[in-house]
C-alpha cells in the first residue's frame, strides 16, 4: 500500500512509519517537526538521543534498504500544499498522528490550550476538507484516545469499542438506539480528539470517507523491531511532566533513584498498550478499513488495563525504588474501575505484548543505558489544569553521581 | 447589566442589542462585520436597506438617548485584544452570536468549509480561553441550533432541552445516565455547534464557566419594537440561496411572484421563531444563568413547529403564489417529525408570537415594501451537499415591472 503518515516524526508515527515501511508498504511522511520544536520550547529533550529526521531515514535505508519520502509540512496552516500532496501522492491509506497529544502540555497556559485546539482541529478538518475535495480515495486511521471516553463513567459497564446502545424514554415506552460513547474529556487534549470525532462522524455520512478512529491507551516502551536495528534509529523516551507518560516515567524514575511520582492516591485505573504493538494496530486497522458508507469504525487500541499504584508497586518491588505521593495537577477522580474491550483488534490477530515481557528490558535497555541524560528539574509535573492548584517542589535537584 | 453582545451587528445579534439597550442594559457590540463582508463576496445584499453600523448606533441614539459601544474586533484572530476588552469591559453577562450561521454557505465549498469551522470553533475556544485566563466572571449565552439534535433519530420522543436520560447495558442490568443529546448534525455549519456544546461541557466543569447554550429553531420575521423605530435601525431580511430561511424566503417569492421554491417533497419539518421573541428569549437567558459548577444550561429557543410544505400551502392560500417542488440540495430526511421542548422558557415567561400573527404584517410591510431590490438570479440555492448533485435553474430571470 501507499500510506501517508501524518506526525511520522513523533513517539507513535516513527516507529509505524518504520514498521510499515519494513513489511512493504510504501511509506512518506509529513511531519513539521512540532514534537521537537515543543521540546525547545520547554528545554526538555527526550531520554534517548533523537537523530534530525534526515539522519533517521539516511539510516533506514543504509539498515532496510528503503526509502522512506518525506515532506515538511504544517497540515493546519498549509491547506493549499496538503490538497497538492494528496493529488501528487494518491495514498492508499493516510494515518493521522499530526496532533497535539500531551494533556499537561494543553492546561499549561493560555497559548497552549490555544495551540492544540487550533491545531488539532484545524489539521483534522483540513485533511477532511482536502479528501473531499481532491477526490482522493484514501482510507484514514486516526489516533484517538481512550480518554474520550472518561472513567467511571458506566460504573462497572465495559468500554464498549466506540458506540453504545442505549433505551431512550418515548411517550410509547422506549426505543433503542446506537450512539456514539458520550465524550466526558479530561483535558483540553482529550476534548480535541471528542471534537474530531464529530468531525469523523459528519465526514464519513455526508461524504462517504472510510475513516477508523483509534482511541489508544497510554503507550509505554520505546524500541520496536525496526528502532532497535540502529542507534541512529532509536525511538523518543519522553520523561518530562508534560510529555512523559506515567509507566515510562516511572522507569526513568526507578533507574535514576527517584521516587516514582503518584499523583493523589494513584487509585486512578488506566489501559495501557507497548509500542510494538501500537504499530502492529495500525498495519490492522489501515488493512481492514470501513466500507464507504459506513459510520467511522472505532477500535479501542489498548492490551492491558492497569491501576496506577499497581504499576508503581510492581516498579518498586522489582527495583527497591520508593514511591511519592505529590498533589495531583489535574482534575480527575481519585479512583475508577476500568474494563475496556478490545475484541476487534485480537479478532484481527494483535497479539499483545505484555507488561511482564518488556518491563525489565526497557529499564536496563534503556532507562538506565540513557540515565546520565536525565535533567532531575523537568521530573516534576507542573502544567495544572485550573490556576493556584498546587503542585510538588524538585524531589531531586542533581543527579546521583 | 452590562452585557457584551457578539455578532451584535447580524441578523439576530443587531436587534437583541437594541432590546437590551432599550430594557436599561449597557451594550457593548463587538463584531468584525463578517456578514457585510460575506454579502459582497456572495453579491448580495438584504431585502431591506442596511445602513452602516455607525449610522445605525448614531440613529438608536437619536431615537432612544442611549448609548451603545462598538468595537471592531475579529474574535478567532485577535485573541489578545479580546482578553484585553473583557479586562477593561468586565461584562456581566456575554451574548455570543459571532459565528458563521448558514448551512449552505458552510457547504458551498473547500474555503467555506475550512471558514466556518475555523472562525466558529476559534472564536468560542478564544472566548473561553479568555474567560478562564482573565477571571472576569460573566455568564455567557451562546446561539446554538436545534439543528444540533437532528431531525428523525428519537422517533416520536420529543427533543428535550439538552440532556436526555437513556439507560445504559451494564454486566448487572442496567443505569441511568443523564447524557447530552447525541449529535446528529446535518451541515458543517451544524456541526460547528456540536463542537462547541463540547467545548461549552469541558469549560463548565473544568473551570466552573456558567454557559447557557440556545438552541434555536429557524427565525422569521424582521423587525421588533426597537428596529421599527427608525428606518436606519430597520434590520436585515435575508433572502438568497445561502443566507435566507424558509420561511422569510417564501413571504419574498409570495411578494414577487415567484413560485414557492419546496426543496424535495416539502415533508421536512423544522421549529421555528419569530425575531421578536429570539431577543427576549436572550434577556431570559442571561436574567437566568446557571451557577458556577454546573453543566452548561441547554435552552430550546423555539415556538412553532411546522412541515415546510405546509407553510408553503399558508403563504400559497393567503397570497396565490405558486409551490415548485425543486431537486432538494442538502442531504437530509424527505420527512421528519419533530416535537421539541421548551418548557424552560415557557416557564420563565416567555409568551409565543405566533405565526399567524406576524405572517401578513411581513409580507405587506417588509416583503412587499422592499421587493424592488430583489435579485432574481440570487434565489436559488445553489450550494450543493456533495460534488454534482442537481440543482434547479433560474424559475424568473428579471422581475415583473
Amino acid at each position: 500500500m501507499r500510506v501517508l503518515v501524518l506526525g511520522g516524526d513523533g513517539f507513535c508515527g516513527w516507529p509505524t512509519s518504520l514498521y510499515l515501511s519494513d513489511r512493504g508498504h510504501d511509506v512518506t511522511i509529513a511531519d513539521n517537526l512540532s514534537r521537537r520544536k515543543i521540546d525547545v520550547e520547554l528545554e526538555v529533550e527526550s531520554l534517548t538521543p533523537i537523530r534530525s529526521l534526515s539522519d533517521r531515514l539516511r539510516a533506514w535505508k543504509e539498515v532496510s534498504g528503503r526509502e522512506i519520502g518525506f515532506v515538511n509540512i504544517d497540515l493546519a496552516n498549509e491547506y493549499d500544499r496538503l490538497a497538492a500532496l494528496l493529488q501528487d501522492l494518491r495514498p492508499d491509506a493516510i494515518v493521522h498522528f499530526a496532533e497535539q497529544r500531551a494533556a499537561p502540555y494543553s492546561m499549561r497556559s493560555e497559548k497552549t490550550k490555544r495551540y492544540t485546539v487550533d491545531n488539532n482541529v484545524r489539521a483534522t478538518h483540513n485533511l477532511l476538507t482536502a479528501l473531499v475535495a481532491t477526490g482522493v480515495d484514501a482510507s484514514l486511521a486516526h489516533l484517538g484516545t481512550m480518554g474520550v471516553y472518561g472513567y467511571g463513567w458506566s460504573g462497572s459497564a465495559p468500554i464498549p469499542e466506540g458506540y453504545l446502545t442505549v433505551k431512550v424514554p418515548t411517550p410509547d415506552g422506549e426505543i433503542e438506539r446506537e450512539i456514539l460513547h458520550p465524550a466526558n474529556p479530561g483535558s483540553v487534549y482529550h476534548m480535541t480528539k471528542t471534537l474530531d470525532q464529530l468531525l469523523f462522524s459528519f465526514y464519513a455520512k455526508n461524504d462517504g470517507l472510510r475513516i477508523t478512529d483509534l482511541h489508544q491507551g497510554i503507550v509505554w516502551g520505546t524500541q520496536t523491531q525496526q528502532t532497535i536495528k540502529d542507534e541512529r534509529l532509536i525511538n523518543r523516551f519522553d520523561y518530562d511532566g508534560d510529555y512523559g507518560t506515567v509507566l515510562n516515567r516511572f522507569l526513568m524514575q526507578a533507574a535514576i533513584g527517584h521516587p516514582l511520582t503518584v499523583h493523589g492516591t494513584g487509585g486512578q485505573t488506566r489501559a495501557f498498550i507497548h509500542i510494538r504493538d501500537t504499530v502492529r494496530c495500525i498495519e490492522i486497522a489501515i488493512s481492514n478499513p470501513p466500507k464507504s458508507g459506513d459510520q467511522p469504525k472505532v477500535l479501542n487500541q489498548v492490551t492491558e488495563v492497569h491501576r496506577l499504584l499497581d504499576l508503581a508497586k510492581l516498579i518498586s518491588d522489582k527495583t527497591g525504588a520508593e514511591v511519592a505521593y505529590l498533589p495531583n495537577p489535574r482534575r480527575e477522580a481519585d479512583e475508577n474501575d476500568l474494563v475496556v474491550r478490545n475484541d476487534q483488534f485480537l479478532a484481527l490477530g494483535l497479539q499483545p505484548t505484555t507488561l511482564s515481557e518488556g518491563l525489565l528490558e526497557e529499564i536496563t535497555d534503556i532507562a538506565a543505558k540513557y540515565k546520565h541524560r536525565v535533567n532531575p528539574s523537568k521530573i516534576i509535573a507542573r502544567s495544572v489544569w485550573r490556576a493556584g492548584m498546587e503542585t510538588s517542589a524538585d524531589l531531586m535537584t542533581e543527579l546521583p553521581q
